[in-house]
Order: structure tokens, then C-alpha cells, then sequence
């Protein structure tokens, strides 16, 4: 079972308390793949220039990550410039350089429309359609930001109509309708997406919670306690990577292993946090993931 | 064993989305009182003017409160107004009418200064200081608010060497040294405060996260999803009196029995959070706290 990721390949460039990072390696569907790769194989659908490193490209292949539609354009591959210093838990743009992502349009093969899921990153309502309306994978699930939320709403709702399982932020979730709390929020979700197995807020320092059809199927768990977050950046591809990679693994789509999942999500992204771009989610073994869902488990245990 | 509880009796006006309420009962140790009364006697040390109803001084009496040491004093009860329009998550005062609280010295007798727990709710730091100076109870948990770490620190750091137990919101303790994050700034305590053995953070709608001494003692608990939040006051006090309220009633202080109390407390102060005032705090049953406890423990378990 495998997963087919819509995403961004990027260079990023990083500021934080804890210093600065130059082009180096991101975009959400590099995180969400290379989280994956612990528990499932993934393809990656995105588009770099033609300035982009053939290393980065090589550093991808050798996490079982299928990158043959890796679209390569004439022109500049996507650069973000994000800074951590005013909050480290929003990012604030300091300027974005579109380059060939603003001309990219997802194209689904044969193998990739038919893999277990289809994980949607972040991404311009308009796109996911596209890349929906390709799909034959069992299972769809999406990212969204509050940029879309504010400006392609309808769009995005469309979108969720197929969407089985929905990542969010929590401070995004509020934006959806009417500032309900997020208990409001999932009920009015269930209520008005038919296809809609599982959502998944998450919260940052505060951990996650999943959401079932069923009223309690609820779940929540707190984030793996960290003296130090340096950089943020790419912890929500990171979770959803990690979670959809695990459910893959495990082949079920039950509460049981919904649950299990989110604690997956959790711990991946700790690690994530915890250095810049993908530094430390690199140099990680299953088995540092394994102690530290030990721990986080006893940590949330009575 | 028994609570002394140091802390304010008052009359609130209170302003949120859900609607008005004026000059009802309220106050911290009346809030911390009638929470830890479904587990454990306590005696208010206080003070109310004449204007105070005699009602409301009954209604204490008839959940196991000593109201003897509330002194009547001539003057007008402390009346604080608070708004939660503009942020569910922070009370803004509208107006305080400090009246005979501003002369308020707190005197314990030889029973309530022989407690099992002393619980200094949020108070001038001269008051904690005055009240710990007369105490021989067993231990001392205390709570504060940003106030006091902003005009008073080094006074509250001084009443905090005498704490065990140390109740905190979340977005206070991050102004208690260099704004670090709760996981720096809890060695930061043991390593400084060598009588504090637990040190509790509430995050509201985020629940609750407790450290002990030992590096593996940390637990942290969602809160109790609900659908609507009408008034947040007297949340923490809830939650303080409860907890405390719970260890006295199990009479130890290890580990397991503060995992359960932060469950305790949580329940409690989801109660109070749905209605007004004390109205909902004061219609429920055990049977009601321990449903929602079994609930949250399920919500919270793999």
C-alpha cells in the first residue's frame, strides 16, 4: 500500500531565535514523504526548476520515495522565506518566489492515481480538484491553510466533499464557520461532508485531536514535551506524513489504529520541531521514534 | 483532613456571549471551596462587607464550609466586573470596586492554620506572605496571576519557596523567567524552589499538564470537549480546590494520586465553565463528575 502526495518541493530559507537557514531542503510534500517513508513507500506529484539539486532529488529516492513525477521546468524551483522570531508558533511570510509552482498542474499516472491514499498538502483549492478529479485512490485526504479558508472558501469546501480524512490547524479550524469552537466545528463537519471518516485538529504545543463519525470517537493526546522547538517549519506535513504513512502500514482504517496514528503524527513531529528543515527527521531510527511514543504514551496514561 | 482556603469572597458582574449576569457570588475561595467540598471539608479565611447576604453565607454552610473566619466588616464586598466578549480564553475587568478587601489581613486560627493543605489563591503577594507566615498545616499550594509576576515578583518568588503544590495558567508562567517555554521553565523552578514538589500549568480549553520532581513525572490531560463555553470564571479556582480537594480526601501525595486529582480538576472546572457563576457547579452530583471522568479518561487512552 502506498501513498501519492499533491505537494510543494521547495527551498526554504529560515529565520528563528535559534538562527538562520539559507535554500535549504523543504515543501510540504518533501516533509509529509520522508515522515512516510518510515512505514510506506510514496510518490511524490510537484514541480522544482531547473536550479534544483540533483542531491535533493537523490536524498528523496533514497527514502523509497518514487519521485518520477517530480514534473522538472525550466525556471526557478518555489522559494519560501519564512520568520519565527515575532511567534514561534506562526509563521510569518517574509516573501515568497513563486517560480514554476505557479504554472503547476498535478498529473496523476496510472500507478499514482491508484495508491491507498492520495494526501493532499496544503494547496490552491483550484489544484486539489484538479488532482481529485484524477484520483482512483481508495482513500483521499487533505491539508488546507487559512489562506484559502479567507480568499477560495467554496472551492475549498468542494474540495472536502471528497475529503475522508481533513488536517487542520487549530487556530484555522475557527475560520471555517462562524468562530465555533472546535467541538462545534466537527459536528457541523460530519454533519455537511458526507465522506468524511476522520478530522484531525492540530495544535502545536498542545498536542492533536482526532474526530470520528461516531459521537465518541474523540481523542485527544498532548504534544511529546520539548525544552527547545528551533524551527516549526514543516512539522503539520511532518504529522500528516507520519500518520497516513502508519494507517498505510498497518492496512486498516478503524478508530483503533486512527488513534494510534495520531499518537504517530505527534511524536514524528516533535522531532520535526527540533532542529531546522529536515536535519533531525533525517537522522532518526524507527527505534527513537518507538521510545519516545513509550514515553509519550505513559506520559498521557493515568 | 481539611482545606483552609485564603482567597477573595466577592459579587461578580460578568459580560460574555452568552449573556449578562450581575453582582452574583463569586470570588476564589468561594469558586475553590465548593469544588473541593464534594471531597474534603474546608474553611474559608475572607472577608465580605455588610452589604454580603446572609443567603450566600448560608449556601457555604450547606457544603461543608467553616465561614467562621470570613470576617464582616463595614464597607461594601469586593465587586469585580469582567468582560469575555472580545476572548473566551481572558477575562478583561471592566471594573473592580476593591472595598473592604483593601484592607483584608488574613488570620488564622489554631484550627485552620493546622490544615492538612493551605490553599493561597491568587492574592497580593504581602497577603500569601502574611498567611504562610502563620501556617503549620502540612502543605501549601498556592496560585497567582500575571499581575503579581509583573508588579511584585520578587515577593511572590519568596512566598513561592514555602509552596508545594504551584497552580499556574499557561500563558502566565511563560512571564515567570525569559519567556521560556513550560518545559524550561519547570527545571527552572525545581532547580530553584526546593519545596515544590508539583507544579500544575491549566491551559483552558487545552486541559492541564502537571510536572513532579522527577524527570519522568509529567502527565498532561486534554480538557473535556464541550460544546459551549459560556463563562470561564472561577475555572482555575475550581480546578485548584478539586485537586487539592481529592488529595486530601485520598490522603497521599505520590505520583498516581496527582495524575488523578489533574483528572479531578479538569472535570470539575468543566462544570463550572457551561453556566454562569456557580450555577452549574453547584447542580451536579458526584455521579455526574465521575461520568465525565470515566468519558475523558477514555478520550485520553490508546
Amino acid at each position: 500500500m502506498s501513498i501519492t502526495i499533491v505537494g510543494s518541493v521547495a527551498f526554504d530559507t529560515l529565520h528563528s531565535h535559534e538562527g538562520t537557514r539559507e535554500r535549504i531542503l523543504g515543501g510540504s510534500a518533501v516533509y509529509a514523504g520522508i515522515a512516510a517513508s518510515n512505514y510506506a513507500p510514496s510518490s511524490i506529484i510537484g514541480v522544482v526548476g531547473k536550479d534544483f539539486p540533483n542531491d535533493y532529488l537523490d536524498l528523496l529516492k533514497s527514502r523509497k520515495i518514487n519521485i518520477q513525477d517530480i514534473q522538472v521546468l525550466e525556471g526557478k524551483t518555489f522559494h519560501w522565506t519564512g520568520s519565527y522570531l515575532e511567534d514561534l508558533n506562526k509563521a510569518k511570510t517574509i516573501s515568497t518566489e513563486i517560480g514554476v509552482l505557479g504554472n503547476f498542474h498535478p498529473a496523476l499516472t496510472r500507478d499514482t492515481s491508484n495508491s491507498c491514499f492520495l494526501f493532499l498538502a496544503n494547496n490552491d483549492p483550484d489544484i486539489l480538484l484538479e488532482a481529485i478529479h484524477q484520483s482512483r485512490c481508495k482513500y483521499i485526504a487533505l491539508d488546507t491553510m487559512n489562506l484559502w479558508i479567507e480568499t477560495k472558501r467554496d472551492l475549498l469546501l468542494q474540495a472536502l466533499q471528497y475529503a475522508d480524512i481533513f488536517f487542520i490547524n487549530d487556530g484555522e479550524i475557527r475560520l471555517l464557520k462562524d468562530n465555533m469552537n472546535i467541538i462545534k466545528t466537527s459536528a457541523w463537519m460530519f454533519e455537511n461532508f458526507q465522506n468524511l471518516k476522520y478530522l484531525i485538529v492540530k495544535k502545536g504545543e498542545y498536542g492533536a485531536t482526532i474526530f470520528g463519525r461516531k459521537p465518541d470517537e474523540y481523542f485527544t493526546i498532548g504534544a511529546y514535551p520539548l525544552h527547545l522547538v528551533k524551527d516549526p517549519t514543516g512539522a503539520g506535513d511532518t504529522f500528516a506524513g507520519s500518520f497516513l504513512g502508519y494507517i498505510c502500514k498497518k492496512g486498516s482504517f478503524d478508530w483503533a489504529t486512527m488513534k494510534e496514528a495520531l499518537l504517530v503524527g505527534t511524536v514524528n513531529a516533535s522531532f520535526t520541531v527540533e532542529e531546522f528543515g529536515l536535519d533531525k527527521l533525517l537522522s532518526i531510527s524507527v527505534n527513537d521514534i518507538e521510545k519516545r511514543m513509550d514515553l509519550l504514551k505513559k506520559y498521557s496514561t493515568l
